[in-house]
Order: C-alpha cells, then structure tokens, then sequence
C-alpha cells in the first residue's frame, strides 16, 4: 500500500522477514500468497499460526500460548461453550431466511432493543458492521433528505464502497466520498482544558464541519460515530463530552448514528453501549464484531420514524442476516453477558488493568504519554517525552512485535498509528494483568535500552 | 411498497390476511411488526412459521411437511450433518480473523479456485454475495479505469448502497446509478428465432449499451449478471448465447463480472458454474448464497492482474470474511458436492422434473407458456393463450399461495412477476417430482375453474 492507513497497516508480513520463519510457516505463507489475493495482509513481521482459543487465550501450531489483547469479535471468549451449543442445536433444527416466521428473531429483537432506550425501538439484522453503517447511511439520507455525511478524522465504518468512502483510516488511496467530512479526532491528551472547554471545542467543530458541507452544497445528513473513537486512538474521556456536540447535530436537522461495532456489548463497563456512557440517544445504532462472537451477524437498530423513512418506500432484504443460526449465537452472546455480569466484570477488572498499565507508564515516561480506556477497552499511547507529546508511531510498532514475541497480542489505532489498543476478550481475568503489564514493562525496557 | 418489484414483492403478508390465521400466527406476526424494521416483509398472505428442515423438506409448527422448491442457501440440503459436524469442530477450536495464519483457508483457497478456469487465479473472502458484488464493481472501476456498468434488466445483486443501485429489481423506488444501464432480458421464449439469429441479437444490445454508457460521458467498466438470469425469470437457453456478447464486453474493453450467487455450485447439472455452461472465462465470479450452506461467506474470485489493479493500492478487510468456521463450513459444501456428485445428480434428476412438468404444462395451455430450465433450476412461466405469450401474474402469485396451502413453497421472478422460479435444495429426489408436478397440475386446474 502507497500510504499509512493506521487500521490496516499496522506491522505486516513481507518477504523481508522470510529469514525469521520456519519452513511450516514460509509454505503456509507462500500458499496464502498464490491462491489469496494481495489486498490479504497479516499481522506481524512474523505472523503467527493460530490453531486453537479457549477464553482470552489462543494457542499457535507448536502450542505457544498467547495472551489475546485485541480481539473484541470473541467477546464473551475464544469458543465459548453457549455459543458452540446454541449453533450446534440450531444448525440441526433450521437454518433459513426471514421471509418466513421464525420465533427466535422475534425473541432476540426484543431482547436486544430492550438494552436500548425506549425511543429506539425497531431493528433490523445484517451480516456485517459494514453492512449494518451502508444501510443506515442510506436510512439517513432517505430520512434527512440530505446527503452530507460527518465522521472522524481516523474513522473506519466498513468494507462497502459507501462505507469505505466514509472511512478515512483507509488511506490517502481510498478517496472519501465528496459529501464527506472529518472532523477532528476529540483527543482530550493532546488537546486538555477542563471538560467544559474541551465539550464546547468539541461542538464547535461540528458546526463547523455542518457549516462547510452547507457552503459546498451538501444539505446535512448524519453524523456517524464509534462513541470510543477505536480507530482515532481510543478516545473515552472525558465521559459525557459527546453529548453536546449530538445537540448540534440535532439541532442542524441532522442524525446521529452510533456505530457500536466498537464499544458496545458491555465492554465498556459504564454502561452496555458506548453512547450511554456520553448520556446520548442517538437516532439509530449500528452492531456488529462482538455480537455473535464471530458468527457473521450485524444490526441496525432505529427509532421508528427515522427507519420508516427507507422502508416505507424501500425494500431491504438480505439472505442470510438474522437467520435462526446466526440468532442463535446473538441470543447466546447477550445472555452470557446477563448470566456472567460482564459489563460488572469489565468495570472492575477494566479499572484493575487500566491502574496496572498507569504504573507501566509512570515506569516509563520517555516512551509513555497516556493511558487512557473505560472497561476493558484502553488505549496505550507511546509518545516522546519532549514537550510536544511527539507520537512515537516506530516505537508502538515495535512494542506490538515484541510483545508478539512474547507472547500477546495486540495492534495499534490512532492518527499517528502510535496507541496499543488494549481490547481483550470479556474473558479477561485479574489474573491476567500480571501477563500484561509485566511483558509490556518488559518491552519498553528493552526498546529503550 | 409503491412499485412493483419482482424479487421484492410477490405476495406477502397484509392485515388483510389476518381473519386467515391461526392465534399463535397471529400474534408472531404482531410481535414481529411491534419490533423489526417495516422492510420485512413475510412470503404468502398466510406466513409460515418453520421450525424444522432436513434436505429437502421443512415442517411448520405444526408439524405440516412442506417441500421446498425455492431454497438454494440450503444447497446441499437442509440441516446438512457435514456441514453442522464441521462447523460444531471448528467453533470448539478456533473462530478468528484473517490477520493471522489459518490452514483451512488456505486449503479452500486452493480447492475452490481449482473447480474454476485456470485464469480465474486469486480468491478472497466476504459475508454476503452483496459485499462480493460491491467489492467486485470497485475492482472492476479499478482495473478499467471506467464507471459505466451494465446489468439485466430485471437484476438484483445486492442491498449495499453500490449494489442495490445495480439493481432493477428492487422497484422503481430504488434509483439505479447514474452510471448503470439496463440490457434486455435474455428472453429465448419471447425473442425466438434460430440460437444464432438470439445470440446476434444480444450481443447487438450489448454493444447499443456500451454505446449508450460512452454517449453519456460513462467509460464502459463492465457487465455484471448472473449466467442463469434468475431475477429476469430464468433464462438459461439456448446454451452458450451468452459467449459473443462477452467477447463484445471485451472488445469494448470491459470486464465481466459472473454473478454465481444463483447458478453457482453445480446446480445447473451442466457445470459447476453458471458462465461455464456458455463457455466463458469471466474476469471475476463472484459467490454466495449456497457457499456455506446457510453460514454467510460468501467469495471473490478473480483474474490476478484485474484484482492486482485494486489490491496493490486499496486495502481490504472482512471481520468475519473467510474466518474459520465460515471456510469449514464451505469447504464441507464443496466436499459433500463433489462425494455425493451432486453435480450429475442435478443432471439426471433435473431433466426428470422438467419433464415432468413441461407435461404439467402440456396439461394447462391456458395457462402455462413455457417451461425451461438447467439442472435443479426451472422456470415455469404463466402466460395467456393469446397468441400473444401476454403473462399473467395474477395467476402466478396465486398459484404460489395455492402451493404453500399444498405444502409446497416456492416464489416467483422476472420483469412479469409470472414465473416460477423452482430451485430446490440439490437434495432434491426423483421421489419428489410426483409432489411437485401432481400439486402444481391440481392447483392450476382449480385456478381454471
């Protein structure tokens, strides 16, 4: 790839690094080469065979085990037993489309929207996040009569070409729509103030984005955000700034569509979505990555009015999304969460990690700038210590490397492709921190010295 | 909905209909509307709440046993043993992305693509024949340098933002692309005349398209259709007319993008692959619906230096694309089709049936105008005796609604909205043709009386 894109090129394989592999890896890499195409890329000068998971842990071909710090899809755990029963069962039964009755989707519907507030009260299901952020992209415009769209600086909404164009973390070589425009990434670390000023900086720049798609001809739509700010760095404080800048957006006719494919599903420990946290009620809510545990399935929950829009006038169908195996896992997923108190278990050990990876940093305040997350979802931001806060993208690269080395996993967010972004299973015990902060004190030694 | 739309809209269900149904339908049915999106919409004005398939056959709540003549996601049959045994081993083991090294893909990789012209080189891996369609047009604007895209008629490849606007089908609500234009419906039954005075005559309206796309400031990009024209109501005769205005697309200096959600994976008898029954090496194929038997994966495989165009520059990632247990799944597919030679099976036992019911129609000139067909995919087209070939949706849709009361569920297609379009799971026996021929004979007797 031509440029930096901080979600999709993190460290990768290149031929480069051949020398560092066994030969069982080499082949396996070959093969993937010749038969896969090129816009496949694997994590790690030396990627890493994975062949089994159980909870946060995964295992690799010679039966290493690693410490999983970055996979939110196996929310609940790598193979968790609910999962694998409620698809085996339902498998057996049926499997098939939503033109027909089916009691699990009427079942599942209501138990999800029931997590949400009383004014979002439709859903409607998907297989991926990317399709979940087209469709409501398209519900805002048939809602709004607008087309201008307003994401994040380092914004990733998907796969599709509506949403890829809305995804700046893709690189200067994707071009963004023209009805798109970014706004500034709310990095309270770099930005400071108290909270009140930095909620008014923050609203401020969304009328001004508002005002610029006005002046260059695009009538406002939607404002289409991940609450935690996952691809500009891990973004969560101070809790509540969001809210105000959603009154502006309201306020200029527009929608605010949560793009939960991040923070939602409890991880978050405050509360079970990222825009709950911010005291918001947006107008429709996107799902995905976590919400079958890696069975494919996505949502789109929507107040009524604003749904209506599309699908009074418009049909949507899509074959496999909310069939009764992939509502299977959903339902096993969200009843897990209920059964185990994961968003409890996530504040609790969330807050232990968090204080464990705080001291990590006050070890080392020459590549540490901030620590900053709610539950278990952190951001880890390597920056000299200069005055300037200068990110140190070359350091976090070779920090994920060489915690790859030993055994965790992880990769990096943000603008300057700098922050470690800590976001293990939910299955993360206390016991884990130790693995954690000790191996990443550990690097930080070794890439200092 | 306002508009007529042959995929979207056949009979559904309305509060007309309520009187019909039992309370417990009833009140799924108001549960449903109380909390999923409007764009859900229930086949026949009496909804059939499935809860049990195996192969061929699904049983209602009740215990009624329907034969399903429309389902080919259950390809390899309903609640296929293979494919629950894989996928249960799988979710035990391991269900992650493709950011590292995973055997299995690899493996399907190289299967999958073997079953496909030596050409056809590079595969990668979506969710949904919607994301491959979409990623599949990017590739194709990429390679060309062109935006004009040409599809049928009556085509529906999608419901991302991209693919829907490629899809007529969807109604007049939904506006194509501006850069999209529509060919005729390869329509043998009306058309007539010698296979090659057809063939001429396609490929003449190909070149009038491309012509058309060049005059309205649209470089030529590609073709995008599906082999069978499923949505077009099935038009899969005479075999091979579709080779010239493929090379007309080349000549032109587009790509042709083969569309195989529909005739993909052996159900045509004649060949694995749809395109490969008209002799043709595509540029790309795209693939879905019965990949994984009902678990969304769905495929893109292309040409190395038409992929190439794309990948070297953009990256592309899918969460759940090709992931483990999505890939067990399909390559259980692609097993079970080639052991239980599936492929011949639709040959044999899809000659019988159309037979079988080209005497259904020899029975009913009134009613039926045509019967045609490839394998276990038929077209069964209700038209008037008038001289005229004047179709008659109206008896279409009833007789699909007098099926299901006869426990037998299938649907209708094309531009008419008056065929129907039969396309069982490849599980489908010769025992089974008496069910369909002798129900369809009686149902088409009592709507003539």
């Amino acid at each position: 790839m031509a440029t930096k894109s901080s979600i999709m090129d993190t460290n990768s394989y290149s031929d480069d690094y051949s020398s560092l592999l066994s030969n069982t890896t080499r082949d396996m890499i070959n093969r993937r080469e010749k038969w896969m195409g090129g816009a496949y890329r694997l994590f790690y000068r030396k990627p890493v065979n994975l062949v089994r998971g159980q909870g946060q842990y995964l295992w690799d071909a010679e039966g290493n085990k690693y410490l999983d710090m970055y996979n939110n899809v196996a929310g609940i755990g790598h193979c968790h037993p609910a999962v694998v029963e409620a698809v085996t069962e339902q498998m057996k039964l049926l499997n098939t489309h939503t033109r027909y009755l089916h009691e699990r989707i009427i079942d599942y519907s209501e138990d999800l929207l029931k997590m949400m507030p009383d004014e979002i009260d439709k859903i409607m299901f998907m297989c991926t996040g990317s399709e979940a952020n087209d469709l409501a992209l398209r519900v805002a415009q048939e809602y709004t009569g607008g087309t201008g769209i307003i994401v994040s600086r380092e914004a990733y909404h998907g796969t599709s070409a509506l949403t890829s164009g809305c995804s700046p973390a893709l690189g200067s070589e994707q071009p963004l729509l023209p009805n798109v425009r970014l706004i500034e990434t709310p990095d309270y670390y770099r930005h400071g103030g108290t909270p009140e000023e930095f909620t008014a900086w923050y609203l401020g720049e969304m009328q001004k984005k508002i005002d610029e798609l006005a002046a260059t001809g695009y009538k406002f739509s939607c404002f289409l955000a991940d609450s935690i700010f996952s691809s500009d760095g891990v973004h969560p404080n101070p809790v509540g700034f969001l809210k105000a800048a959603i009154d502006v957006v309201h306020k200029n006719g527009g929608v605010f569509i949560a793009d939960e494919v991040q923070p939602g599903f409890a991880r978050t420990g405050d509360a079970f979505w990222g825009f709950a946290r911010h005291g918001i009620i947006p107008d429709m809510v996107t799902t995905g990555k976590p919400m079958g545990n890696g069975i494919p399935i996505s949502g789109l929950a929507a107040k009524h009015e604003v749904l209506a829009a599309f699908s009074d006038k418009l049909p949507y169908f899509n074959t496999f999304g909310g069939n009764p195996v992939a509502i299977a896992a959903a339902q096993a997923v969200l009843n897990v969460i209920k059964e185990e108190k994961l968003q409890d278990h996530c504040k609790v050990v969330g807050a232990k990690l968090l204080k464990a990876l705080q001291e990590v940093k006050d070890r080392h305040p020459d590549s540490v700038g901030d620590v900053r997350g709610a539950g278990l979802f952190i951001g880890f931001e390597l920056a000299k210590n200069d005055g300037k806060k200068t990110p140190d993208q070359q350091k976090a690269l070779d920090a994920i490397e060489l915690l790859r080395d030993n055994n965790v996993l992880t990769s990096v967010a943000g603008p300057y492709g700098n922050v470690l972004k800590l976001r293990p299973p939910m299955a993360f015990q206390e016991c884990d921190i130790d693995w954690i902060a000790s191996t990443l004190d550990k690097c930080l030694h070794q890439l200092e010295s």
